[in-house]
């Protein structure tokens, strides 16, 4: 039996699709908490995240990123939470390693370890502080001898290089992917200047994952790769964007918008949206196109029927979905059967049946950034004094 | 160890959450296809039938009803459907019932079999063809011991009275549920009529399933109560609507919407939206309280968070989940850390991120109903012709 | 030369075609003050009055009604009003009647003095007060020979009735509107019985006036009808509804929907709505058919255009506007005459502009009613302390 | 008594409001055509012309701008009009100098002639014929001795610089004004170079009006600013937008629109909207404020009332409307009465009351521009043919 070809040998030779977002759906699904949104289900539940990976694997996914988001010890203990004590970094990120293994092993998946930003960096401190957060994980990961390494959900391109040098001790190839949009990070350095930041640094791949709609997304990645063009610099690009809609998002992306976390469902991509951001994602060159937050399995499929052509298959799933609602002909109903058709679904404008409510919001924007007070990291839990002033600052309490 | 409550001695003390929708939830996971909607699930992929069910009980719901939905065998072989062949209509209600029973047993659950209307009423054969096919499923149920059965996803009260007579036979406790709103079925019978028809043919508990929102649906019920209360009947009411809004839907319900079944998601409902309807439920004085299409384990909890209360207890899944978005305490951005009540979720209003779409849509309202030509059931596919003829009448493929 | 024909000859006949508000667009103009809404302007201003009734007649109105809302002495005088000192009640109504008489000769227009509801009657005085006030302004009309009187603009039948009783005197026919919805009157009298109790205090047409858009006071004359048609009454029907949407609008109407009346401009009806209005009207059986606050000539000139064969005439105005878009013809850029027909106009459904509104407004539904303190006459102005509490009061501003 | 102060005095020392749009205005009380769009109803119809002179002088208007919009001779007999022939070029541009002159002199407005694009332009024609049009409307100004010319809406830069070129040969101050946006010209001119070419071409105030709504308008002022002052041109700035909002308008405006020009309704803009405009155009350096289609005295009179500290009154029109709603307080109903305040208006989103319209259009955009055979002038009406033809090519008609 041949040996499975790596990352990069892909990425030169056509598409890798990536996986979409666990805390989200497993969120909805009772396994991990909002707020925290650390990953211990990997040793509380994992045949949770064992099925997850299998329904991203069925839909075409040919990454198993192991589910280590905010898995760092110092986010597994911040503000009350008890993860890090009851579970241990090491225990959650080794689970995590394992369930991504075993479920890669069914297809020809490749298995990722990945980082992400750390409350050590967002309180201000040291580069060899927050290279220790990264450091624990990097080591759980080369004993679980993973495939690549992703470095993702960065806000702040300083925090990213220091990720990346820590990545790149491992020998393995390096993903950077950034949480901005089009107006740069939240230091003010622009999106451009971000992206030849990540692979002057050494990363294989650099690219932008969630916090913005997927066409928010490739208008920064357009960017990035005009810059990449003109620095000289040959990286292959990564999408992984969001699953919710969010043309009024701004610098912060949708954790600004009065929506997050809990009333995000009006702004949910259709399986339409993810044809197009598959389509469009494809001719701007990206060639690792993922989701995020919000994307769920069928989403998944949706970019790899789109591209099916390109990889000359179609997905496991499509069994149960035949290409641009063709499944339709088999309903009950004639006029169901009439929608099974492209023309219909790209024509489509949904409505939200929700007549009291508009179609964009005005984003919090409290523009606070690495260093500030209130980002600070903090064992202990919010008090309730800290809440009661914290909503006083919050506009749509207020009405605003 | 004390035997277990049945569902009527249940009712009679307090409230009884059902679970939510397998069609939907199962079709976005890839496990289900969209058009037949059957459920040979039961046997291809038994380990994701388990995992939802596990998170419906972990979520609170006190049913666990087996996976039979549209599994009568007519519907089995409908349009070109094989399952009916490959899987036997037994044998994807017995795995059925069995993966139900499985997951009961991790707690305190109820095992229920489900009947749905069949293509041979809608075809407009006679009432022994119609009740052969209930009968093959009810045997079944009758050979795994469920603890009660549910005759659901009725458009016409003649083809409900003859599914409750079939259910009645074996001995077992029968809800009745149609799949109707305001107006009332499919033939002109008033909702009023419908609720005092099931009654009289001996459900032990009525209501209303699918097709419209918690909120039209409570509408429904309303008028629902006060029939029976004015003929004396004293039975218990059920609600298991869409988790979809439909301020906008007609007669026919979500079907008839432009968004069914691939555009929906701008409909879909938050979890503050289940927290409503769960109250308005409770005071309507309904005490099966559950939901169908879009139903997540994450509206189950709502529910009985809401009602935590009056069932004494907090569901499992509310570990991962406090109450009113206390969990965003922990969150790492204080304007997010500021949202963590429930004055302001109660008052969002969410945006759609659409600037493109409108708040209703016009539905189709075709208005064929059982024995139209177009309905007949036909074991063939929908051919390339048929199809075309069907788009010709579609309104908005004529952007009507 | 032929007399002119009375207004119950021409229902009898055909159609009349009322005129628009006069309040709403002097308003815009400059010439009325938005809060008490008095009509002093036909004294100060009666060129920019008389340039108003010539945009109707030009646009097809049948009937001049004298710029005389709110023109009752205890009206001019509440809250800080001194127009009844400075022009008094008979000055205003006596300009008014010349200005609409001298208008009405320029075509063959009728010329109608019309009187409203009282503060004597909301602050909860007594049948001979309010009476009073009407008097006052009957004398006027009667010595101004006006054609006809209309009582409109009344929240309760119990006042009509009284308003009937004092117009009755005159020997002049009488119109009894009220401005109420399907929900009926505010003191909790069905839209039914308010036309029933009306033509039985002796009106010779009834109907409905403002509050409420063209297409929910059509669903009130449509019970209207029903009750009269039951009750064996013969009379006929007038509708002079606002120009703006209101699908959201409790009991009370607009007065209560946020906008009113500084941001009323999205839900501005187009010329269309009114074609639709009209047509609807008239299928109805509705003869008077005109518009209120919001209606302005072009509005009223798409009610003659779409009624020109049943009036056998196109209104003068419409030398400026062919039918159904027809002018654009000769419009510069291509695209825009393809814009020239119907079906264009039709299936329209034009966009706010404005993505940060919703559709649909929650009204501030006070409920208070004839009787409450809140509604008292009062001489002095508001002061500030009363405006601060009831500031406290107000949802919108509370961000509710 | 001392002479009138001319219109560069005036811009040095402080504010200059200009007047509000006509040709909209007029359309809809019935005496401008829309479609041809010109202005013959300063012959055919004075009283109405010199009303909505006397409505924006009363509002605070210091301009008196002759309605001679698209009266150039070319115009007035395209495509089947036939104004040309029986009022003549002369004779219609003559009336409208002699009614602003008119009610100019009833306060202290200045009196500008105004010219626009020319079909002859459009057609791909000569300088020496398109200036020959522009000559016959300027001899007229300056026989009536006007204060200054507006050479507005033009969407091409190079026959805005022959118009220049045309008018300063008066001897006259003249205006420049273009119907441009952020984007530019329609032969593809930046927004910044058109500023530079219209300084350049010796305009003594350059700007943009019409075709976009305030907001737009303004980003496209702030670019004209940024490259006057680089290129240090010292010139006054001039802003008339549109009264309708155009988030979605591209290049075009809101020609594009499928709401154009009949079912701009729900886009109109509110005075609370212009108080906002007001101010940002006022804190941006433009120094000649007003408004284009739409834009009616309300509108003038908020502007007025928003600059009424740097202009040291308020308009005349104020008598009927105290600042920020006062008015209200004289309101009957208490909740009505609560809204008469800043807060609250300026909080306010308001509604449209169309829950089935989006919030934004998919502009036509067709992207013809000067010389395209489509624009070409003809005498001849559009052939129902020629009509059949554009309709096949409209997406709104089409459902697009």
């Amino acid at each position: 039996m041949a040996p499975k070809k790596g990352l990069l040998q892909r990425l030169d030779e056509g598409v890798v699709i990536g996986d979409g977002g666990f805390v989200f759906a497993l969120e909805k699904r009772g396994y991990v908490k909002a707020g925290p949104w650390t990953p211990e289900a990997t040793v509380q539940y994992p045949d949770a995240v064992r099925g997850l990976h299998r329904e991203f694997l069925r839909a075409g996914s040919d990454v198993m990123q192991a589910f280590t988001f905010y898995a760092s010890d110092d986010k597994l203990s911040n503000r009350g939470n008890e993860s890090s004590a009851k579970y241990t970094c090491r225990g959650i990120n080794d689970a995590a390693c394992r369930l991504a293994r075993e479920v890669a092993e069914e297809g020809d998946g490749l298995v990722a370890g990945g980082l992400s930003q750390t409350p050590t960096y967002l309180s201000g401190m040291s580069k060899a502080d927050t290279q220790k957060e990264f450091q624990k994980q990097v080591d759980v990961f080369v004993e679980n001898k993973v495939d690549f390494l992703i470095a993702e959900y960065f806000e702040h391109v300083e925090e990213m290089e220091w990720a990346i040098e820590s990545c790149l001790k491992s020998g393995l190839p390096v993903v950077a992917s950034m949480c901005i949009g089009p107006e740069g990070d939240l230091h003010g350095i622009t999106v451009e200047e971000c992206a030849v930041r990540m692979a002057k640094a050494g990363a294989h791949v650099v690219g932008i994952n969630c916090h913005f709609d997927p066409f928010v997304t490739l208008e920064g990645l357009k960017k990035m790769k005009a810059a990449l063009d003109a620095a000289g610099l040959k990286v292959h690009l990564i999408a992984q964007p969001l699953a919710f809609h969010t043309p009024d998002a701004q610098k912060q992306g949708f954790i600004d918008l009065p929506e997050f976390p809990f009333g995000l469902e009006p702004r949910i991509c259709t399986r339409w949206d993810m044809h197009r951001y598959a389509r469009e994602a494809y001719d701007l060159g990206v060639r690792y196109i993922g989701g995020c937050c919000g994307f769920e399995a069928y989403h998944i499929r949706a970019v790899a029927e789109e591209l099916a052509k390109e990889r000359g298959k179609l997905p496991a799933g499509s069994e149960k979905h035949e290409q641009w609602a063709g499944g339709l002909r088999m309903h009950t109903k004639p006029w169901v059967r009439a929608r099974a058709g492209r023309q219909y679904w790209e024509n489509l404008r949904p409505s939200s049946g929700r007549p009291f409510s508009a179609a964009m919001s005005k984003p919090d924007a409290w523009g606070v950034t690495a260093g500030d007070a209130s980002l600070k990291q903090k064992k202990d839990a919010t008090t309730e004094e800290e809440l009661t002033n914290l909503a006083k600052s919050c506009k749509v309490a207020n009405g605003k």
